[in-house]
């Protein structure tokens, strides 16, 4: 037994330490494309905070890679290992410690699956926000190391906007926390917000209170078909420009509807170029709905259906859902990228996309949280075909390219890991990289969290 | 002329630079009481990043701190000149470059005053929500500084949460941008977030890009009044718990409501213990007042007064905005707490400062952002009278340990400064503090930026 796995052992129960090499190497991916891992030299699953305390300690000490995960269904590869590194699993810390009512919060600890805190929440006539695709896997913890979104950020925000205060194990197993668990609060630097969405780099979250609304009325959706991607953009410029917060509003094209038909059978309409999903949770939609349906008929729609209830409107979303999967299943494997631009460069982004596509003779199909201008150009291809496969890589870089010279970003949510790495450093610049660079040597001066990843 | 000014003057139009003795010295101070000022070498005005970042070079080169200024309504001093700084006032700087209907964002220097702000997003439709007291006079400069909140925050959040991206000129001159304009974003360490609130110590913010929403219809407000501030408090606790989502939510005691009087002849119920303002901004706000209202009466009200119309409503508020002002007409000056504790610890709170206040034989009066925990215990005391001086300062500090026992902060929004810089130690604690240090150290390595000041 090496000196880490030893004195790992020392400080956790046995179940905790994973060694046995075919379970290791299963932890070496999360989903993401294109991404190379290392095989870890250990698999810890601890249970308690002074465990992951003594995780650090000892990696810390020995100068060893620390990989922490939750359920690996990010997109970016910022959970996969590298060499010989320590996997730290966050999944058994997965208690919801406290939720109230009167303060709105909820205290959890990492590896609480989305799905259950939702759940736990709805119970107490509360909401917590955030439902990126792969809700009903995906642990608080993983979705605070991303700043991860999903459908309801054009009304709610993301991750980070409903973290009010962590408790962080540090690199060298000292406990921060940050934050707070009142409404308000401003005292000192907003090492919270720091901690949200740098993958792993600069500390554990190992506790987390998060904010709650009330729950909204169940939402009630339309669809509305365009006989062009264009014209589809131009309804969501009209409907944000007229004032309108809907709780969602989703674009998927032609490609994204036939792979979901595909898979889901479904019978979502194939001859339309855009389908766009736009929902209200307010008390009365039915007014918004009106609204938005004449608005997108002005724009060109040709069809504009309400859905008859709550019941039918959950089944648009299912769709809307579905549809980076459905896109892998196209041709057996994807790359989904991520870029978000001002909500008046959305058209340009997509018929730059359309003829990316075209350019490089590839299937990229295309999903969207269009009010925010946050697009999944999902590019589809044969992996078994290296030259395809070359092809969808550039078309990859090459969409990240044009969002940046749309004034966008390279990740609107699934943050930047291993795959967009090179990219950062262009969409940040060499001062605010320098800054990032400094900040992650005090955090962490031996460069064991996560190292390789974001920069 | 010192070497100082004259590398100043050499790259700054001769209006920028104000040496003049009395001049200069009328800029030493912002809002807050008890807090020691310098006096100032000199005050710059730029106009343009440029000149921002030729000051910046300069002051780096010679090792002289500067000191960054807005409107100076800061209550904590943190725009207090340290002795022979640089004073960098921004309000020259007062340009709103951009609004955009479709993207909801706004462009701003930091100069912009917030009311200016408002009402010119107000023309298209848009609201910027950030309202502290000052809103007539306060930048956004300063806002960012202090990550200031107002009466809005109940129902939408402080100055952050508006904050999308940032140009800063750093302490070596250099121009770092951070966030973005798109509504999403996820790329690399929340700098934006980092900076908004670190009250000048990390860099010079230039250029601002702001989230805005739709302008809501006008609140419509109710007042309650109670016989004891636990019933007040009760009764914001039943309202929270009921799931409402008040546009406001304040409180203002017997001794605020007496002091508003003197000050505005508004006539508001001086028998009463304690005064409780809701508003709702929903197109359909009478069934959450008529709701509100009952919750109040079961709390214990003695009375449930719903304001006529948006008038009425707008001058209930109005009163409230007075309160601080008033306040500090009793007794000649004033210090203003700020603690914010989470909701189901506010009664325990005013309970207690209503003992220090006892103890120390003092009038503190409290109005508060109730519906936040954010409560603003004003200590009303004679400068001129040594002994109440010291009792003043006593019970200031015994409200921000109370409001730390009770799970709170010591800043729900006015930041903290030079005020309340012993006590920011206490709530951070030393893991915490030595990464601030470390934050510090990256953006300022020569520690010229606001120096003395938070930590």
């Amino acid at each position: 037994m090496s000196e880490l796995i030893e004195r790992l052992a020392a400080g956790l129960p046995a179940e905790a330490v994973l060694t046995d090499p075919d379970v290791v190497r299963s932890y070496a991916n999360d989903m993401a494309g294109f991404c190379p891992a290392g095989a870890p030299a250990v698999v810890v699953l601890p249970r308690t905070v002074e465990q992951v305390q003594h995780v650090m300690r000892t990696a810390n000490a020995l100068r060893v890679p620390v990989v922490p995960q939750g359920a690996r269904t990010g997109l970016s590869g910022a959970a996969n290992a590298t060499e010989g590194c320590v996997v730290l699993s966050l999944v058994r810390m997965d208690r919801i410690l406290h939720i109230d009512p009167v303060d709105r919060i909820a205290v959890v600890e990492p590896g609480v699956v989305n799905a259950t805190l939702s759940r736990a929440v709805a119970e107490h006539g509360l909401f917590y926000p955030p439902d990126p695709s792969s809700w009903e896997m995906c642990t608080i913890g993983g979705n605070i190391g991303t700043a991860s979104g999903g459908l309801c950020c054009v009304k709610y925000g993301v991750t980070a906007e409903y973290v009010l205060g962590l408790d962080v194990v540090l690199a060298d197993g000292r406990l921060l926390t940050t934050g707070r668990r009142t409404a308000k609060g401003v005292a000192g630097y907003d090492l919270t917000r720091l901690i949200v969405g740098s993958e792993g780099s600069l500390g554990i979250v190992v506790r987390a209170t998060l904010a709650l609304k009330t729950a909204p009325p169940r939402q009630l959706a339309l669809a509305a078909e365009f006989p062009s991607a264009d014209a589809a953009c131009d309804a969501v410029c009209r409907i944000m420009a007229a004032g309108h917060t809907p709780s969602l509003l989703e674009l998927m094209d032609r490609t994204t509807l036939r792979a979901v038909n595909d898979m889901t059978k479904m019978g979502l309409p194939e001859t339309t170029e855009a389908l766009l999903l736009a929902a209200f949770d307010t008390p009365d939609p039915g007014p918004h709905l009106e609204a938005v349906g004449e608005l997108c008929t002005a724009a060109g729609a040709s069809q504009v259906v309400p859905a008859e209830d709550a019941a039918e409107s959950e089944m648009l979303l299912a769709a809307r859902r579905t549809a980076l999967t459905a896109l892998e299943a196209v041709k057996g494997t994807s790359m989904i990228d991520d870029v978000c631009v001002p909500r008046t460069r959305l058209a340009e982004l997509l018929k730059g996309t359309a003829q990316i596509a075209e350019r490089h003779g590839l299937t990229i199909g295309v999903c969207a949280h269009a009010g925010d201008g946050n697009t999944h150009p999902t590019v589809c291809f044969d992996p078994s075909d290296e030259d395809e496969a070359r092809r969808a890589r550039l078309s990859f870089d090459e969409i990240m390219k044009l969002g940046l010279e749309l004034g966008g970003t390279i990740t609107g949510e699934h943050g930047v890991g291993l795959l967009k790495k090179s990219w950062l450093a262009e969409e940040l610049g060499p001062v605010s990289l320098e800054l990032h660079r400094g900040i992650k040597q005090v955090f962490d001066p031996h460069g064991i969290l996560n190292p390789g990843k974001v920069f």
